[in-house]
Order: C-alpha cells, then sequence, then structure tokens
C-alpha cells in the first residue's frame, strides 16, 4: 500500500479517557476509532492485525477438527428463558422489541444459539463428538465500558462449543483445545500463562484462563517461577470485587497462604495479566436446560456434554500492544504486524531515493511481503515518528546515505538501525521476514 | 473433512414456507438453519461458501486500492438525526434504548457511520480519493422477511464507499468499480447482467445494479440480446409497487414503448434477475448534511463527493443456487463450492473400498484440494443421494468395480459419469479441479 493513498490518519492526541497504552496508541497511530462509550470502529491497520489474528485461530481450530459456522446475532429471548440466564444476565443482555413486538436481545455469548442448532439435528452418539465455533461480534451492554477495545461493549470474539457423550471425551477434547489455544498464543508471539480459574483439584480443573502477561491486566495472577502452572489469584483468596483484589494485590507482596507451587513445590509469585481466553468443562448445563439429547450406546436419551472455548478477538488486538510498547507507540510482533515492511523515502523529490523506493516496494510486494510505502512529501523526522508510532516491525530508510550506496534497516523492536549496500537491502529484508 | 465428523445435518423436509429452490436446498442440505423470521444462523457448509465469495471479493478490492475496515454494528441514532434518514428509513431501522437511555439503531447500512470516520481525518484533497469498505452483518426490520437468506432482516453485506475532491475523479472510480464488480462475479461462475437503474442519460447513469440472471428474481429487467445493455424495467415503466411491476411482466410480452436497444438498436427482451449488488454515485448528499469537509486546491472547504458500492455476501450464497440446482438439489460452482470432491466409500466394510478412500483423500487433502471423504456406514443410495442435495461439483464413487481397478468420477452439473482407473483418479482429479 502507497501511504499517500492509504487511510491511516495518526494523530498526536489521545482520547481525553485513555490510560492503557493500547488505547492510546491505537487511537492515535489511527488503528480505531470511537464511535460512541464501548463502541468502536477498526480503520485498516486494525482489520489488518484482526484478519492474522483470526486466519491463526481458523488455521489451528481446522487442525483439530473444528468447524466454522456463523450464527445469527440477533437472538430470540425465548432461547435466553429456555436456558434461564435472561434474568441471570440482568442488564448486560441488551433487549429490544422488533417491529412486530417480538422480544430479541443481542448475543452477548452464544450457548443457547448453539445447543438450539445442534438439537434435533445430532440424535445419536454415532454423531459425537462434534465442535463448532464462529468468529462474530458479540454486545454486552457493559455498565462501565473502559480501556478502548479491551473492554468494549460491541467486541469480535471466537466462541467455540464442543459437544460429547462422555465426560471422558469431553476431557481429551478440553485438553487438545488447550494445546490448540497455547498454539495460537504462541504463533501471536505472545508471552502467556495458561491459569486454572477455579478451585477445583489439580490436574481435574474445568475451568482455565489464557492470560497474556502485562503489567497493565486486570486479573491477578499466582503464577510459578519454575514451571508453568498459574492461577488466578481469587482462586487462592476467594472471590471478591475488583477493588479488593487491588487492594490484596497492592497490599501484599507474596500470595497468602499457600506460596508453594501445588503442582512442583516451586515459588509462586504475583503478576498481573489479561485474559484473552477462557476454556470451561460446561457438562449438561445448557443442553439439559434446552432439552438438547442423543441417543446413547443403550438408545436411552441423554443431554450433550459440552465444553466451551472462547477467546477475545479484538481484545488480543489490545493485548499484542499492552505486552508490546514503549513510549514512542505500537510494537507488533512479527505474526500480528499490519505491515511487515514500511519503505520510507526521506526525501520525495530526490530522485534516486524515490526510484529505489518505488523498485523496492514493487520487489517486495511480488514477493508476497507486506510492505508500505511511505511515498509522502513531509519531512524525515514526521515520517519516522510516525512509523514509530503505528509500529511496523522493519523500516527501510532511504535518505541521503544513498548517495554513498547505503540505506539504513530500522529494527522496531530492539530499536537498532543498520546500514546496508543499497543493493542487498532486498534480500537482507527477505531474510528478516521469512 | 470426514463426513462421520462434520456437521451436515441434511433433511428430506424443506421449512413449510419455502417456495424457492435456494431455500428449499439450502435448508435440506444443511447449510442454513432459521432461528426466527428473517434470522438465520449458517452452518459450516455455507460458512465456508461465504468465505469464498468474501476472500474472492477481497482479492478484487485489494487489487483496485480499497481498504478493509470494519464499522461498530450498533450505531448511535443521532448520526442519523444528522443525515436526516432517521425519520426516512421508518420501521426498517431497528431502535434500541441502551441501559442508560441513550437510542441506538442496529446499522441497515452504513454512509452516516463511513463519513463520520473519514470526516475530520481527512481535510486535504491531497488525501483524495479514498475507497474504504466493509464486510459485515445488516440488520433491516422488514415487514415481510422472505425467500430464506435472499431477503433476511440480519444479513452479510460488503458495503464500500469512495470519496473524492471532483466528479470527474468519482466518474474514473465508478467506471473501475463496475470493473472490479464484474470480475468477482464473472469468478464466482455466474451469469449476470449490470442494468442501469435510474433513467439517467445514457453512458452517464449514476446507478448501476448488478442483477444474476435467474427466473426466480425479484427484478424485472429489459437486456437487449446483442449487446451487454441492461436495464431495469422501473426505468421504462416508471416506478410501480411489486404488485403493479409483476402483473406488467405477466400481462407483457414485450416492454412498452422503446423496445429497440438505447445502445446498439438491438432487440430487448424481459428476463428476471436477482440484485445482487449496487453500486451508486452519491455525490455530496451524505457529506453535506454531516458537515464532512475537505479543503481543495484553493483552501476552500467542499463537502466530500462519494459514491458507494454494495453487494449482497449472503444473498449470493443463495444466488448462484437459484441460478445452479436441478430437482434433486444444489450445484455449486467451482469457485463456490464448500468442497470440491466428495469421495463416497460405497460400503466402509469392504476393505479395498476404505483403504482407496483413505489413501486418496489424504493424498488430495495434501495436495490442497477440498476434499470431503463420506465414511459414513450408510449405503449407497442414501449417501449418493446426500452427495446429490449438498452439489459437491465431483464425487469418486468407490464401489464394486473397484475388483475390476475401476472407480467412477460423477460430475454434478453434467450428471456424467465417467469410469476411471483406481491409480489414475487422483492425477484426473488434480486436472480437473485445477
Amino acid at each position: 500500500m502507497r501511504r499517500s493513498r492509504a487511510f491511516i490518519p495518526t494523530t498526536k492526541e489521545a482520547p481525553s479517557d485513555a490510560v492503557l497504552a493500547s488505547h492510546i496508541f491505537l487511537s492515535r497511530a489511527g488503528f480505531i476509532s470511537q464511535v460512541a462509550s464501548g463502541l468502536y470502529s477498526y480503520m485498516p491497520l486494525a482489520k489488518r492485525v484482526i484478519k492474522k489474528i483470526e486466519n491463526i485461530i481458523n488455521e489451528e481450530m481446522a487442525a483439530v477438527g473444528c468447524e466454522e459456522v456463523e450464527l445469527s446475532f440477533v437472538t430470540p429471548i425465548s432461547l435466553w428463558e429456555e436456558s434461564g440466564r435472561s434474568e441471570k444476565f440482568g442488564k448486560e443482555l441488551l433487549r429490544f422489541h422488533d417491529r412486530k413486538d417480538t422480544m430479541f436481545v443481542l448475543g452477548p455469548t452464544h450457548e443457547e444459539m448453539m445447543v438450539d442448532l445442534v438439537r434435533n439435528r445430532v440424535t445419536s452418539y454415532k454423531q459425537l463428538p462434534i465442535n463448532l465455533y464462529q468468529m462474530k461480534i458479540k454486545f454486552r451492554d457493559e455498565a462501565r465500558p473502559r480501556f478502548g477495545i479491551m473492554r468494549g461493549r460491541e467486541f469480535l470474539m471466537k466462541d467455540g462449543y464442543s459437544f460429547h457423550a462422555s465426560y471422558a471425551d469431553l476431557d481429551r477434547e478440553f485438553d487438545m483445545m488447550e494445546e490448540a489455544y497455547k498454539k495460537i498464543l504462541t504463533r501471536l508471539g505472545l508471552d502467556f500463562r495458561i491459569v486454572e480459574a477455579d478451585s477445583g483439584a489439580i490436574g481435574g480443573t474445568g475451568s482455565k484462563e489464557l492470560m497474556v502477561l502485562a503489567g497493565s491486566g486486570e486479573d491477578t495472577l499466582a503464577v510459578c517461577d519454575s514451571c508453568q502452572y498459574g492461577a488466578n489469584i481469587e482462586i487462592f483468596l476467594g472471590a471478591g470485587d475488583e477493588a479488593q483484589k487491588d487492594m490484596v494485590f497492592t497490599s501484599v507482596k507474596d500470595i497468602k497462604g499457600d506460596d508453594i507451587c501445588p503442582q512442583c513445590g516451586g515459588k509462586l509469585s504475583l503478576t498481573k495479566g489479561i485474559e484473552v481466553g477462557h476454556i470451561f468443562k460446561l457438562g449438561t448445563t445448557y443442553s439439559a436446560a434446552l432439552k438438547a439429547e442423543f441417543l446413547d450406546e443403550n438408545g436411552k436419551a441423554q443431554p450433550f456434554i459440552m465444553g466451551t472455548y472462547g477467546m477475545g478477538v479484538s481484545r488480543l488486538v489490545a493485548a499484542v500492544i499492552e505486552q508490546n510498547h514503549d513510549e514512542n507507540g505500537c510494537i507488533w510482533t512479527k505474526e500480528t504486524a499490519p505491515y511487515m515492511v514500511n519503505i520510507l523515502i526521506s526525501n520525495v523529490k530526490e530522485n534516486r531515493q524515490f526510484e529505489l523506493g518505488e523498485e523496492l516496494y514493487k520487489r517486495l510486494k511480488n514477493s508476497g511481503v507486506e510492505v508500505m510505502l511511505d511515498d509522502r512529501k513531509d519531512r524525515f523526522g514526521f515520517k519516522m515518528k510516525d512509523a514509530e508510532l503505528i509500529g511496523f516491525p522493519y523500516t527501510v530508510i532511504i535518505g541521503k546515505e544513498l548517495n554513498n550506496g547505503l540505506v539504513e534497516i530500522y529494527d522496531r523492536k530492539t530499536k537498532i538501525n543498520i546500514s546496508v549496500e543499497a543493493d542487498t537491502v532486498y534480500n537482507k529484508i527477505m531474510e528478516l521476514t521469512k
């Protein structure tokens, strides 16, 4: 893409209510635009990041045999009455009437819808297991939407649901999905922990959260320094509201009570995390309520045994930046970068600079590298600040040194500038980005 | 995908209100599931078709420099009040209040949102043109939702909007987008016409509809038998309600008045079409109303000159089937097929049949062919009917003839069965599907 034609409205001002780095930089760098409280539009750069995340999720879901569906977002309230959640969900569940005065809700999660899709269509244990997921917007009418796209009202989520004939089969699927989720976060280049989210016995827990480690995270985690064990602090301290938990976190240095890793005996310490996923053994809660049953080997009707697997796609965009930024802006990981390479022509009026920029741009593009060409007439310093703010992993700087046959490659993460001969820059970039 | 693990709930019964082939077959073949009046969920096969259509649209949009965004679906009513459309849209515009009693609407189209995204962010003629689009659900609270996903309330649409500094530049973009839209429908394998949708002078019309030709179409078109000219019958007969138009269509054999093609002088005749796209020169209607302006070359503030480019993604799924089906079910085009090849093992208890099926499945899958393996224990006739209903372009039948070293390849479109030697079937399929 040519920067002169791209819609990337960078700005110096951050939203007045922005406290998180992701909120500040995603707004300033032209990724997101606030529409109303908790409502955001994704501009082209954000949309590219989202699609990269979605592609990785899709690949890993296909690899473990999951099938993608897309459920209607507007959902009949009747399904929520069947499950008994209409009351329980409270005001977060946005209700409205259509022109015929029938009540609907905007789907905040889709257990009911997915159970309704499967009931009467899967009728025998022979058709099990199945694992269906979707990637679609959700709406939760949060009382206090905040932190930009970290906690919006309309957000993009991958939600998946599996159906089984036995608990043993659910356990197998749950472990497989945990591995798939690990692969996704690893591929995204994130530092994360999978933590126990309830107080189930070790090894037998039915609720795990995927936490991207970041100082700004809303969750406090007890993690083992020696092994991969981690648990949400709530399971040590019991449930409490957020203010309480914050107080606990600031007032204790070590977790109370059990400060020994229950898995390896190592030392536990406290850290902060952003919940980007949650996998959970639902059992028969929804299938029993909605009378969604199959015939077992003995011909007896049984409610489906279910698991659920969620991942916050738009929240992941913010989580990448919470974990990867500096005072100048975003630092995208290679798998999440909206463009891998930015070619910055220092002075577009200099013919040699301009021509090399154009040539390199076309060559990289033809080689499948996602590349931006900053061909704007603005001065070098302005364009460089822009590149820092947006956070391209690599910027090729074509400037005065071209007179000596040299250009620079700037690495956003390490902030290291290397000087390379102009005629080797293509090969060098191909090497760095492969 | 193995059919034994796939969620493809085919059924003999069609919905009681289904009259269109697409509604009947997409329901019976396990593509779509009705949730409520005008609300559908897409099951795995439909989701695959949708993604294929989306990919083609994305590729062609990228090729002409368009950028993808994603606008919030929940939209503040205030934007609709600014444009004056809040009243005009009537009850199709679904309004609701959030928990803080602020009024929102479910976006039925996004002109206001897109203008709002761009205003104050693009401020100079130097930043123009830009062309932004999204692929997202819309909601229109239709008084009479019908025809399955052909006219639903929640539906998936590609909507694009371009911004220009001059009408000449809009004209250039409009022509380019018309070509891009032609490419998309051609790649999808559809027989279509682009027709004039208003009575503008020849060559200067600012509103064109993309019509997939099908007897079940709701629009009546006057098309030239000699050239590509076509026009919506409304522009000949003047506006009228649908009942009137139906009456006209059934009562006239030739179009009234001007039955000579205004482009080449050829003969015009009547046909039916399904509107799957609409491109339209908006001019400054929305930008003026929302005071979205840029500074022109003379430093004078001017409202953006806009074009809009819509394409019905979920409707296209139905349109493919309206144009391509027979009494047994769907006939997918190569570019839209959810799976290109179905391997049907006639009797899975026959070891040789089973082994060849498995081997061919793995080989084709590794070669990147989208393949289904029907490994169910059901009898041949049942599985074959299922394959016909779903509409895989090719079915490899591995049956008794394998004892003579032969298998069959069934072409869904031509209904021709060819017998090939088992050890050449892989190459033959690779050839057919490339």
